[in-house]
């Protein structure tokens, strides 16, 4: 792609719409912006930008256009496929100083927020007022714009869905500057192609999210974790679609092993409720009434039972539940840290393929003789694994990784699968994305591209 | 636009493909397939065609692709904008025969389908097996594929969402006859641009939709309906919004009144359990035991109560609750029987505009001399009025018509509203459409159908 390169004129012009202390050249631009959590990707935007407003976004954007010059947006920077990662230099626009909760609507059931905002933060903000905003991904301080271009999906997705599900309208500002308001506080709508659910999971391809219009729910009043331990992964596994088949809906159901449990002990240095088993379940219902709950959760706790679970650990107190999930939340960090570099295979695949897909993915541990951890939301089939370097080489790793993936990606897509479940594609998964569209379905998005960015400079290098 | 006749060879063609007892010409079409439910345009296509398969979708639309040849897909012709009418002549693509359930996956809770399946089938196949597939559009003899097209919203999208929420993959065949698999049963999915949301709402403009997978969830076991009676329309209407901030999600509120209750008993021949006040809250609430429910509708029964409501009558059987809500379903039917002609107007509006909105659709009777009808769904701002034509000249009604209708879609628009929440826009519906998207909105629209359709041959004349 041919992009103009910026210069003077051009920083000057964007001094001029964001001020002096918002933009960024040179090495005034720290390190982190240069990649993301994962992607193994490095580079620096040649001008970072703090925009503050709707206004200047679209005036950055309209700039951009006229004269050619690609533009990144980012969030918080914790994705993993180097989605904000600026892999054509131009200007990148940092989109966390754009963080106000604008308006929380009770008649409506709506949050109104600017993308900044952090996931923890509307969590918090909602749930003070007995309201909810269900999806959850693992990284709660990653923001809600990031959440959005992803279509990031999180542990409740079981009952819930995902944030698509819960995205009801969008303020975004196209690749020309223009500003444009898609769905709203409407909760039914047959009006024209959504473009409000194309660009939720587009990664910043085809606008730049301004402002975002969220449905909330009723805050339910009560939840219950069950820690369920299992001889091993594989009969832990099996045992999700005998749950799912007796008409009960948890609202989480993880898988974890014991050895990824322990780093996690190490990592936070705490203690997991137990760890004396090759592999758990985990388990989260909610509702109204603790009787409402009982019912359900006893059912499922005989069909563990049944299936050979060796025991039933119940959290009913908040402080039991947070260590259970504080656990589970340090899982990523906690395989980072016991290894000098990892990538990350994010697959989706029917939940009841989910046994066979990481029974496959062990196998290839042996295989390529590479260590491979996983967890995930067995619930909803959605798998993370971890390919860990350790100390090979760096040839040979890439070599192994990519060998690994391309089993797996291949074999996803034997299973019905999708090469991401809510990570993205971004720049990394880029060629699965096209092995499993083919070329005609590439072409489509590429088209549909092309509609919204007739220039490429929206996060070019990514998707498509 | 410039599109091919029909002629012999292409008839001939299209009987090597289906079998000469599914290809009609000239008087062999039924009168019926010359319009739909209300749109007041006519128009019979060159040759009806009925599909059988996907293989013969995918040679007839690869034929009409090499010849520039319309075709217009269409289902039950239940829809209320002309979206299945053939505007351009051109091949009638008929879907109701390919109306087999394929697959019900208990494991995945899923249900896979072919387009031409009616609804009421959907509903009774799944109950039988204690599953659920919540949307519940009025007309139940609709196909799914149209529900698929429009995006069909119905009685139970306050607790549940639209056809989208339960949509998971579609199969369908792209202009050029390609078939494609989109989605799939995966419950997550951050892989691409979201091509299946795109294609549900697009009114077979972008493919055609050969199979669906459909999301279900376990039957509730219980359901209770509410029938409130207040003294006027407006104070019924105003409670909504109280109901939705007490943190309670019914699972229906519909808004009736008395004289579409009298035209629905008058049709119907049978008497509904009370009209004996101006306006009625219909709620109905679902769950899984008595208690829950009871919980639930007793404190919603008081919020009524203190807003006016006149009185609470519960419908905890079957019968009463049939009879409660097949009067419901008769009064599009009952509202037309009493009238020459009429046109409907499908706006949506944030739920706590509603109020707003009906009282200016009642000032409008009076200031257009004309009569207007209206019930919907209270709780989910999604409204039917409907102007009638009655003893009005063609071209008096024509004009106070148009008028009418300018009038409610701007007080929409300026509500926050759309133009449509659940019937589409077909061809009756489009200046509307592009009023409110404005000229660069529709052109994103008429680049995204370039993608999919560069010839402009599916359903030509419909949505952009």
């Amino acid at each position: 792609m041919d992009f103009k390169k910026v210069d003077k004129n051009d920083i000057d012009y964007l001094i001029s719409v964001c001020e002096q202390d918002r933009v960024f050249i040179e090495n005034e631009i720290n390190e982190d912006y240069s990649h993301d959590e994962l992607a193994g990707i490095h580079k620096y935007p040649e001008v970072l930008v703090q925009a503050k407003n709707t206004e200047e976004v679209s005036k950055i954007m309209k700039y951009a256009y006229d004269n050619n010059i690609p533009v990144t947006p980012r969030g918080q920077g914790t994705g993993l496929v180097g989605g904000s990662v600026s892999l054509h230099g131009g200007i990148m626009l940092d989109m966390s100083k754009m963080n106000e909760i604008l308006e929380i609507d009770e008649e409506n059931l709506t949050l109104t927020v600017e993308p900044g905002v952090l996931l923890m933060e509307i969590s918090k903000f909602v749930e003070d007022r007995d309201l909810f905003y269900p999806p959850d991904p693992g990284e709660k301080s990653a923001t809600i714009g990031g959440n959005i271009n992803t279509n990031a999906g999180g542990m409740r997705a079981v009952k819930y869905g995902v944030t698509r599900d819960f995205v009801r309208g969008l303020e975004v500002v196209l690749s020309n500057g223009e500003i444009m308001e898609i769905g709203g506080k409407v909760v039914k709508n047959s009006s024209g192609y959504s473009l409000k659910d194309l660009m939720v999971g587009s990664e910043g391809t085809l606008g730049i999210v301004t402002k975002a219009v969220l449905k909330l729910l009723p805050l339910p009043k009560k939840a219950i974790s069950l820690l369920i331990p299992f001889p091993n992964l594989e009969m832990a596994i099996e045992t999700v679609p005998k749950i799912i088949k007796s008409k009960v809906i948890p609202t989480a159901i993880e898988y974890m092993v014991k050895d990824v449990i322990l780093a996690s002990e190490e990592f936070l240095g705490k203690k997991f409720p137990d760890n004396s088993s090759d592999a758990y379940l985990l388990l989260t219902f909610d509702g109204n009434s603790k009787e409402e709950i009982e019912q359900v959760y006893e059912k499922v706790a005989h069909i563990c039972l049944d299936a050979g679970a060796l025991d039933v650990l119940i959290s009913n107190t908040q402080e039991r539940q947070d260590s259970i999930w504080s656990a589970r939340g340090a899982f990523l960090e906690a395989i980072k840290a016991s290894t000098t570099e990892m990538d990350e295979c994010d697959v989706v695949v029917p939940r009841n393929r989910v046994a066979e897909f990481v029974k496959f993915s062990n196998e290839l541990q042996k295989e390529f003789d590479i260590r491979i951890k996983s967890f995930g939301h067995a619930g909803d089939g959605n798998l993370h694994i971890y390919v860990l370097k350790d100390d090979l080489s760096e040839e040979v790793w890439e070599k192994k990784l990519a060998d690994v993936f391309k089993a797996m990606y291949s074999k996803a897509n034997e299973l019905g699968g999708k090469v991401s479940g809510e990570h993205g594609i971004g720049y990394a998964k880029k060629p699965y994305l096209q092995e499993s569209m083919g070329s005609f379905g590439m072409e489509l998005l590429k088209n549909i591209k092309l509609s919204f960015d007739p220039k490429g400079i929206l996060n070019p290098g990514k998707v498509c």
